[in-house]
């Protein structure tokens, strides 16, 4: 049982209340959203928590980084020359942008795979002006254009390095997922086996983990030594250094992650996933974060990310500026005139 | 203030938990939602509620078969031969597709406006092949394909039935806004010139207003005799006519108010509003139906909305049938595969 291991690993920190992200309008509260949250530190201490950090959550994409470490770990990305931008791929939920696509392909040539091999499935970039210029040519998105292409390319290298068969390496049983699962046992503490288990948009088994023991991974990715084997340090290292060094790659043009990387640099290393989760490496701390909004809102999950970041005291008063409209989005009509915002409630101000 | 006037007019039923609305994958509830709602008679009776249903509740677009009353009353639609199809555009969330904004346009050339009249800004049709056509044609969308353009249309027709300058009726002060706060006041049974107030998404005044007062403003609209003025008594029923009559214009192409008024007919009159608002006027019971969910999400609002009709067995098994997938809808990934359900948890089944 995840929870009886999550026990067992963490030091609780008690019970708190979630945070509280609020959507205004005019001079009214008009939609409210709960917000799960753990920071944890590489020996398992719940620094904070906002709400109930012990049921299991999926990580969806927040955990790509965690899913990247075998890419490395393993040979393959020295043996296919996998470039620093390709590691941030491989961690990405991307918008689907030209250089996003054009690196995918470039890497799945090299290690003699096509687009054919992706077991992803396909869907219109997140970014309008792609999906527009895509239109405009009568192209369809392949599904090199799928937000996780770059996590299956570093799939696929994975599984070619070691002589695995492709086909079928999205599956739970296949060893690039097992492979995953055991990272993931290792890096949150937990046995994973009994698991609550689904299949994520992109075809990959998602694993229910502790929102508390989530944040414990994150915390041995940002302070790896001492906490995880050498090998793995290093990969660690490695895989935060990339998403540091290439916050578009992680994300694309208009995205929270990229937009908060780009400002505050490598001391923050975040990753969104769908259903409200969000989950950052905050290498300068040693500390690890993960959040999961209880109804699934992305808009709630980066606002409670920004603010962990300033509780944190993570964010200057210059970046605070300069994200501003990161951290608490206005609203706007259709005629662009603000309506509202999204903020953190009051009582979770400081 | 709007709660001790919902005392005066309400019947209170007592305190009782929101609808849970979950969202499952695998194995797991990954995402939750809470619905509060009111199910109310025309004399102000709770019939049933779930949540706090006293809060104010901004209604959005669920309430425009209500802001549509004046356009009937003043006579507008007389003077301009308004049609069933034109009356429910008036009462529309719409996709932009081209016949909602092939009708648009007509009328408003009948009432001597054109698209440079409407306010409601632009924004791309909800309808994902007529963003594409758009595209094709190399067009922009204007105002007439924003989802509120039969509004603000019927705004139009009716200022310039009555004289009003057209200019600025989106405007809180403008006679076509006090008209239809005079509107709601009369319906909600509240005075409303205190009540929370913001601006909407189209531009237009919203009035914060306390769910269960939502819920017997759409009883009164349907079952008006004896509880509205003639007048008001006559133009509702020609909106629930109107709208029973052209599911298709009130929403569109895969919308779940068209879905379920195509299939349930004339006794299930609904409309959705932005922020998981939906209403409903149910004319065979004579009640009227109000919801909230508190996060705003769309997808939990249209579920507890099936789960009231379900409730109030207003869906025989043949309909529960055919609106399966409307009503617990299936969450596919990438390749089409099912991954999950939205549904009502079972604590709200029965």
């Amino acid at each position: 049982m995840p929870n009886e291991q999550a026990h067992s690993v963490l030091t609780a920190a008690g019970s708190a209340a979630p945070m509280i992200i609020e959507v205004t309008r005019g001079n009214m509260v008009e939609s409210r959203h709960r917000a799960d949250i753990a920071i944890v530190d590489p020996e398992g201490k719940v620094v904070r928590a906002w709400g109930d950090i012990e049921p299991p959550v999926y990580g969806r994409s927040a955990i790509k980084p965690l899913q990247a470490l075998p890419l490395i770990e393993s040979g393959a990305a020295d043996r296919f020359g996998v470039s620093t931008a390709e590691i941030a791929l491989a961690c990405a939920s991307h918008n689907g942008e030209p250089r996003h696509v054009e690196l995918v392909t470039a890497w799945l040539a090299r290690i003699g795979c096509s687009v054919g091999d992706l077991e992803c499935g396909s869907h219109a970039p997140y970014h309008e002006s792609s999906v527009e210029a895509l239109l405009r040519a009568d192209r369809k998105p392949d599904a090199t254009f799928n937000n996780c292409s770059g996590k299956h390319t570093g799939f696929l290298s994975t599984a070619r390095h070691l002589g695995e068969a492709t086909a079928g390496y999205i599956h739970y049983e296949h060893p690039v997922q097992q492979r995953i699962l055991g990272v993931l046992e290792q890096m949150t503490g937990l046995r994973l086996g009994d698991a609550p288990r689904g299949i994520d948009g992109c075809g990959i088994p998602v694993i229910g983990i502790p929102l508390g023991n989530m944040a414990l991974a994150m915390a041995r990715l940002a302070d790896p030594d001492d906490h995880v084997p050498p090998a793995r340090a290093a990969a660690a290292k490695r895989i935060l250094a990339a998403m540091a060094a290439e916050p578009f790659l992680v994300a694309g043009t208009g995205r929270f992650c990229t937009k908060v990387m780009e400002v505050v640099g490598a001391k923050v290393v975040m990753k969104t996933g769908a259903e409200g989760v969000y989950a950052a490496a905050l290498p300068t701390l040693g500390l690890g974060v993960a959040l999961k909004v209880e109804d699934g809102a992305g808009r709630a999950a980066e606002v409670a990310m920004g603010r962990v970041l300033h509780e944190l005291k993570l964010l200057n008063a210059d970046e605070e500026k300069t994200l501003a409209d990161a951290l608490t989005p206005p609203i706007r009509n259709r005629v662009g005139r603000e309506t509202g915002r999204i903020r953190p409630a009051a009582d979770d101000a400081s």
